[in-house]
């Protein structure tokens, strides 16, 4: 069993509409010092198998296929032993 | 200036019907090794200062007030000088 641990975030040139939101409520709330947010994704997923190389291959092809838009995001993910 | 990584994630008891429907998506793509996936948010905060202990309560404050809905959520973060 491994946890897979994704991160899904905006490419450096694609703008962040809900990042600057959520700059904005925070500067409302009194935290000047933020300069900057950018809003991504995490997820948490479980895989059976004791295979560290097919389970990376695994991963690696969700996040192409599935959970991440190439177009505009990046992803990484980390694969730990459970 | 330092980055904080924020990330928020569903409490376990709580149920997760984004991250089933990824499930039920990713064995559609044979994907069967997959046995759960939990999904929350992940934050790129960028503060400005050189007080580390008051970003980190800044950064705590933010979680709480703003970020992260404590009635059905948890987060943790890092902070990194930049």
């Amino acid at each position: 069993m491994f946890l897979a641990r994704v991160y899904v975030t905006l490419k450096p040139a694609v703008n962040d509409p809900q990042g600057l939101t959520v700059l904005g409520g925070l500067h409302s709330l009194g935290y000047d010092a933020v300069d900057d947010v950018r809003i991504g994704k995490y997820l948490e997923i479980r895989i059976s198998g004791d295979d560290l190389e097919a389970a990376e291959a695994a991963v690696a092809g969700m996040c192409d296929r599935l959970l991440a838009n190439p177009v505009i995001e990046d992803f990484r993910f980390t694969l730990e032993p459970q």
